[in-house]
């Protein structure tokens, strides 16, 4: 993997870019947060970074006994569904889901629910059958009433399906809580999450692992890239740290410049989901009200997803010509897995006889350098990481690089990453409006009958 | 349709709400901009305004006879593909593409080509047999790069595959283009886009409606649906007229407030495309440098995209806690289409044992419900669309209400909302670079060698 950062800079944006001196003078406080992340992580305190360590046979072992079945569900919401939909999107086949069976071999199709949407709830049990599913229940709480809906929904139409239901579940959860408690009772396999494992971090345990197992993915690989970023993203010093020097350029370009959109780019359809697991990990880790001092800050740039070379022709004027507000982090292939040879037909149209001679997939990244120059011209600070190409390996470093970027962003802000207090408020409401017990309904209103405009169409 | 924006204002969010004076001083103003826009109408300068009310007959006849294919490719990018998009995500079953024939009935598998990624090509050849494949060649201008591309390879490889090649064209694109000419000389089907819609407004005319019409959704209820919208915000009266108070309450939030970030979430997943056509729309239209007397200002808010209530557990954090920058539109569902009753099981598992007697309906409703409350708490600028139901008329309103706003937005801001300047330097590049006639390759250079870390993993 590289990181091109030039056109982060003045030398290449113009005022609109990062001084080197500025880079240079945070060169002391990212030894200081190196040195405190390694002894938080050498006292167990950043469990995360240590996943790709732990052995995987149970994982595999449950995931090739798994594997006989035709459709997996995988029922969670945010840091328990992002991560395994972004691997699966970038790492099987674009149309798994449509292949023929011999196609697929041995992977099942595979299917989220990943809201509480009863049309889509309703959709998929038109779609599959139930007694041919196995349905794996990741939630680390047990008590985000998204997931519980589908899971009690799902364990009722089950039990109506097949006598074996407690087969058909996977519950991948906490070390003790309440899900272990009630698979045991239930009979229903499970897998444990690390109790210092937060959500969104938690894309390289079971969570993760198990449904990428399933569907075939390489997971060794998976953690070989995740190790080998690792190595890479020790060295203390941000000359040499891509992890660090991109966490510096977001924070200077946030704090200095006050830029506060963050677009990541990636010029690959297969990546679209990675940008919604990154989202996720950044917004909840950054987006905070507090410091870890108690100091009101309301801090937090907001992640944007933009997909090359679709949103070129959606986003991008607005990138050019809109406010200074904002970076662009590109992810650049270096080989796709197909060319795609053009042929030269339409003899005479100019519009479309040059592409003769040539791929997709040079006319792809002749876009990706022609939309990084063009907004280069324009003043807007961008950046490129690199991959050598879409796989296990390169999936595995860069999801870790995003990891170590986000934890180092939390300390620059010093805002604590691992937490989200910000949703507990609106998840106290829905339980107390559901009548959960222990919740009271209290004085919620619902009072906003004041300004409308408009009628029902009836 | 209803739009409540109680919760955009002072008296609900505080400080960082909007002034009722703010919203009185702007009465004027709307009223001009009312006349303007009437005016611009009558004299046939907003084309895309009376699309709804154009004959469909043609349509409808090519689409009946295009339904007898297996599959449905559209090739198309930006404004030519995400209305088609958003239309069958909302209207078709959520799992179109899996569902047996019989139940498809004469409506194809749905396709779509939006970029020229070599992987997602290939893919998608691996999965369908362009023999039992109808294509739709949605451009403008028969110029764009990645549709273009799409287009040639597949037309050598229709050839390639059935000698009737001809009939498996239909070409959807400018009055008078080179694509016409074309498919005179090639005997492809030939739909047009008026030659004064732009790609983005362009859902109502055939760009979006023959897609639509080949999927079985009905079209005419679609238009009537816009044609009640149009009817609605007609009113002058700010007060009285929904998408020039949306449009009132934007621009306030943008010049008055300097929120630069404007969220749409949707309570229903089957939106989820809906807003990427809608960030088009607003992106594409209001990010421009000039205004239209030529002054250089840089504007335009940033669209994000978020989908209740799977990003409750992603983005609200941030939404809650972070910078005051946004406002937040919710679409909010009355009635889904299912309602999915939730069984009492699990007796004693306070997480799980309180959904008896509940719906997923209620529980997505409440959870939209709470994070309204839970926003307004913490002082952040809210307003709620209300739709009565997903049907082809709730869209149909909701989009040509969208396209009334920004029109309206691109009036207060005083820039073109029709043109697209900032995108053009890139695809001249493109051109250049890929050797395309009249485009010189100049002095582009690659020049991005110093500011590197890493190294490829070989």
């Amino acid at each position: 993997m590289k990181l091109y950062y030039g056109n982060m800079l003045e030398s290449r944006a113009g005022v609109n870019g990062i001084a080197i001196r500025d880079i240079e003078a945070l060169e002391g406080r990212i030894r200081e947060i190196d040195a405190r992340l390694k002894r938080d992580r050498a006292e167990g305190r950043l469990q995360f970074m240590d996943l790709p360590y732990e052995p995987v046979n149970k994982i595999v072992n449950i995931a090739n006994e798994a594997q006989g079945c035709e459709n997996f569900l995988l029922i969670g919401i945010g840091g328990s569904s992002w991560g395994s939909i972004a691997l699966h999107t970038a790492l099987s086949h674009p149309y798994h889901n449509l292949l023929h069976e011999d196609e697929r071999g041995r992977r099942p199709r595979f299917f989220v629910l990943d809201n509480c949407d009863p049309d889509e709830f309703a959709g998929l049990m038109d779609t599959i059958e139930l007694d041919k599913t196995l349905i794996n229940v990741v939630s680390k709480s047990g008590a985000t009433p998204e997931p519980m809906a589908n899971f009690v929904k799902c364990y009722e139409l089950m039990k109506r399906a097949t006598r074996g239901y407690a087969e058909h579940f996977v519950i991948t959860t906490d070390e003790d809580g309440i899900l272990m408690r009630l698979a045991a009772e239930e009979g229903f396999t499970c897998l444990t999450i690390p109790r210092g494992v937060g959500g969104r971090f938690s894309v390289f345990s079971p969570a993760g692992l198990f449904p990428a197992a399933v569907l075939g993915i390489d997971i060794e690989k998976l953690l070989n890239g995740a190790k080998y970023m690792d190595s890479i993203c020790k060295n203390p010093d941000i000359w040499q740290n891509p992890a660090y020097m991109f966490a510096a350029l977001e924070y200077l370009a946030m704090t200095g410049k006050g830029y506060n959109i963050s677009v990541l780019m990636p010029y690959s359809r297969r990546l679209r989901h990675l940008v919604n697991w990154y989202m996720q990990l950044w917004a909840e880790s950054l987006g905070k009200e507090k410091t870890r001092d108690n100091k009101t800050v309301n801090t937090g740039s907001t992640p944007l997803k933009s997909i090359g070379a679709t949103d070129q022709h959606s986003l991008l004027q607005l990138f050019n010509e809109g406010p200074f507000d904002k970076t662009i982090t590109f992810i650049r292939v270096v080989n796709y897995d197909n060319k795609v040879e053009l042929p030269a037909v339409f003899h005479g149209y100019n519009e479309l006889d040059y592409f003769g001679g040539h791929t997709m997939e040079e006319l792809i990244k002749t876009e990706q350098f022609a939309t990084q120059l063009a907004l280069t011209t324009h003043g807007r600070p961008n950046k490129t990481v690199e991959i050598p190409e879409i796989d296990a390996f390169s999936i595995g470093g860069l999801m870790y690089f995003f990891e170590v970027v986000v934890t180092v962003m939390g300390e620059l802000l010093n805002v604590n990453a691992f937490d989200q207090p910000g949703v507990e408020e609106g998840k106290m409401l829905t339980y107390a409006l559901m009548g959960r017990s222990g919740y009271a309904r209290g004085e919620i209103m619902r009072d906003e009958g004041e300004f409308i405009i408009g009628e029902d169409d009836g």
